[in-house]
C-alpha cells in the first residue's frame, strides 16, 4: 500500500502558531509533541512503508517536509512550483506511484487533520484499501457528530456486495489493529456541498450522511483513468510530466515546473469524485477533527476538572473555566475568566473568546495591512 | 532639603512583575521605562540634590537600589537587616540626616507610588517644606477621588496661620514649577483608620478629608523629638546606632544590625503622627496612585479609543474593550474580550478579570505551596 500526504495549504485560521514560514501541517498545533504531518505519517505506521509514502507540498516547504519526515526518501517529496488545488496534486502522486506499481493502491490524506483513535482509523483505511483493490475510489465518510455547515457531505447508497480481500496483509495485524470484516462499506449516492443548518440537521437525523474529510483510497490506475475521462487536458499534462520523469527525474522536475502553472485549479472532489464511476465510502468514527480554528482544541485535548484544556503551559486557574491554553513553557495564571483561548508563541500572544476565534482572520488581515510579514 | 525614600516592602499584589528578587519599587510597574523608585527619585529632581537623598531598604535590595540610582552616594543607601515597619525606618533616616544638618528638612516618600502631575507634586512638597521649617510635621493629604475603603484618612482642621517662607529656594523655580503661595495648608484634626464604605462616602462628601498617602515632610529634630517623646525605647536604640556611626560607619552598621531586630514593628502613622504635637497637611491633587493591584494601571495610563490601556506590547484589538495589557515586546491580539488584565513577563502569563485582580494573592499562595520560588 502506498500513501500520499497532501501538505500544500497555508492556513491562517490557526495564526499565530501557523505561519507562512511554517504552515499548520508543519506545526505542532495540538501540543502533542508532533507536527500535524508527522502525526499523519505516524498513523500510517505498519500500513505504509516509508519508502511508499509520498508528500505533495509547496516548493518553500519541501525542506521542512524532509526534515520532519526523515524516513521518507527525499525523492518521494514532490513539490508544486505554484499552488493548485487537490486534483493536480492527486494526479501527480498517482503518476509517481504508477511508475513503481501500475496497479498500486494509494491512500490520499490531508496533512493537517487530527484523528484521535488510530486503531479505528487504520481499520477503516484497510477496509477502504480492500474496496479500492476491487476498483472503487473509496472515501472515508466521517460520522458526523453535529450539524456542521462548513463541510461537504457524502450521502451513502447501498452496501457494497462482498469484497475480495485482495492481496493486502490481513493475517498479521499490528497490535491494536482490528479486523476489517465487520466494517460496513457503502456505495456513494452523491457528494453534497456545504449545507445550510436546516439541511445539515436533516442529514444528521437521517443517518445516511457523512462529512467529506478528504481522505480516500484508490488504485492509481483507476484514478488516472478517471482523470483521463473527466479532466483530459490535465491528464495530458500529467502524462508529459510522467514521460519526462521516466526519462530523467531532472527532466521530470523541469517539465513539472513548466506544466504546473497551467494545471486547473480544481479540487479532487469537484473535478473527479462527484462524477466518478465507482465510488464507495467506509464510515470513520475515530475522533476526526480538521482543527478549523483554535477552539477545536477542546475537542482533541482532555479537559481538567474545571473544563480547562491545556495544550502546553503550566496552568494555574483561579475561578476560571472552559479555557483553552497553548503557550510557550511558562506558568499561565487565570483569574475569573471563562471560555477564553490563549495562544502564546513568544513573539505574539492571542487571547480571544472561544466562540469568536474565526475572527483570527481579521487579526491576520490587519497585520498584513501593517506590513508585519515577520509575524504572518 | 533632604529626602528619604522608603523602599522596604515586597508586594505580591503586582505579581508576576513584582518578585521577591525584584519587588515592585525596583520594577517598572507602569511601563514608563523607569522603575518606581527611579520615578520617585526623578520627581525630586531640582528639589533634592542626589547627595541629600537617602534610600532605606532591605539588605537584599541595597545593590538593586545602588544600581538603579547611580547618582545617590552608596553611603546614603541604608539597609535594614530585618524588615520592620515605617517608624524605625524614618528614625534611621532622620539620624543619618541629622549628622549632616541637625535642623534639616526631610521629605519621607514611599518608593512605590505613582504621581502623574510632577509640577503640582513639587509645589505641594515645597509648601510642605515651608510648614515643616516652621516646626510642623506635614503630611501630604491626597484629595480623594472616590470613597476608597482601603486607605487611612486625614481630617483637616483650621488653615495654618501665615507661614514664614524660610530659607528654601523660591525665586528660582525649575521650569514647570509653580509658586506655593496660594496653596492651602491645614492643621490636622485627626488621622483615621480604614473606614467602611458609608463612612468613606461621608468623608468624600464633607470635603474635609484626605487619603493618607504616607508622604510627609518635617525637620529631623522635630521628628526625633517626637520619637523620643512617644517611642523612647526606639529612640534609645536609634541613639546607640547614631553614636556608633559617628565614631565609625562600620561600627554604626554593626550596631544597626544588633539593634534592628528589637525595633518595634510600628508604622510612623500609628507610632508618631497620630499623637504628634504639630501636624499639618498640604492637599495634593496630582494623580496620586499607590497601584494597589493591576487594574490600577488604567488610572495612570492613557487609554485608546476602545478604552484599552497598554503599558507595554503592541496591541491589536478586535471587538475588545477596557483591557489592560502589559507584556514583553510582542504583538498582543485580542478578540472579543473585555475588561481583562494581561501581564506577561516571559516566564509567566497572568490573565484576569479587571475587577478580580486582588485574587493574585491566591495565585501567589498556590505557587508558594507548589514550591515555585523561582516565580515568586
Amino acid at each position: 500500500m502506498y500513501a500520499a500526504i497532501l501538505a500544500g495549504g497555508v492556513g491562517t485560521r490557526l495564526w499565530p502558531r501557523s505561519r507562512q514560514s511554517q504552515p499548520k501541517q508543519f506545526t505542532d498545533i495540538t501540543g502533542s509533541g508532533r507536527t500535524m504531518i508527522q502525526a499523519t505519517a505516524d498513523r500510517l505506521d505498519s500500513l505504509v512503508d516509508p519508502a511508499h509514502l509520498y508528500i505533495i507540498t509547496g516548493a518553500p516547504y519541501a525542506q521542512l517536509a524532509a526534515t520532519q519526515l526523515p524516513n521518507v526518501p527525499p525523492s518521494n517529496i514532490l513539490h508544486e512550483p505554484v499552488g493548485r488545488n487537490t486534483a493536480p496534486a492527486v494526479g501527480l502522486a498517482c503518476i509517481a506511484v504508477r511508475r513503481r506499481n501500475p496497479h498500486a493502491v494509494i491512500a490520499i490524506l490531508p496533512a493537517d487533520h487530527v484523528i484521535l483513535d488510530t486503531a479505528h482509523f487504520r481499520r477503516a483505511l484497510r477496509r477502504a484499501a480492500e474496496a479500492a483493490q476491487a476498483g472503487y475510489i473509496v472515501t472515508l465518510g466521517i460520522t458526523p457528530t453535529h450539524p456542521h455547515t462548513g463541510y461537504g457531505y457524502i450521502q451513502r447508497g447501498d452496501p457494497l456486495p462482498d469484497l475480495p480481500i485482495g492481496d493486502l496483509p490481513t493475517g498479521d495485524l499490528p497490535t491494536g489493529d482490528l479486523p476489517t470484516g465487520d466494517l460496513p462499506t457503502y456505495a456513494v449516492q452523491r457528494f453534497l456541498e456545504k449545507p445550510d443548518l436546516a439541511t445539515a440537521q436533516g442529514f444528521l437525523a437521517s443517518g445516511d450522511f457523512y462529512w467529506n474529510g478528504g481522505i480516500f483510497v484508490c488504485r492509481v490506475d483507476v484514478m488516472l483513468d478517471e482523470i483521463t475521462r473527466q479532466l483530459p487536458a490535465m491528464a495530458q499534462r500529467l502524462q508529459r510530466i510522467d514521460t519526462a520523469w521516466r526519462a530523467d527525474p531532472n527532466l521530470g522536475a523541469a517539465t513539472l515546473a513548466a506544466e504546473w502553472p497551467s494545471m486547473p485549479n480544481i479540487s479532487v472532489d469537484v473535478g473527479i469524485m462527484e462524477h466518478a464511476r465507482a465510488v464507495a465510502t467506509v464510515p470513520l468514527q475515530a475522533g476526526w477533527n480538521d482543527i478549523g480554528s483554535w477552539d477545536a482544541l477542546e475537542d482533541v485535548i482532555q479537559a481538567d476538572d474545571d473544563h480547562n484544556c491545556v495544550a502546553q503551559g503550566d496552568l494555574l486557574a483561579v475561578e476560571s473555566h472552559g479555557n483553552i491554553v497553548y503557550t510557550t513553557d511558562k506558568v499561565v495564571a487565570l483569574i475569573g475568566v471563562d471560555n477564553l483561548v490563549v495562544v502564546d508563541t513568544g513573539d505574539t500572544l492571542l487571547i480571544g473568546q472561544k466562540r469568536q476565534m474565526q475572527k483570527v482572520r481579521t487579526v491576520v488581515e490587519r497585520l498584513q495591512a501593517q506590513g508585519r510579514s515577520d509575524l504572518l
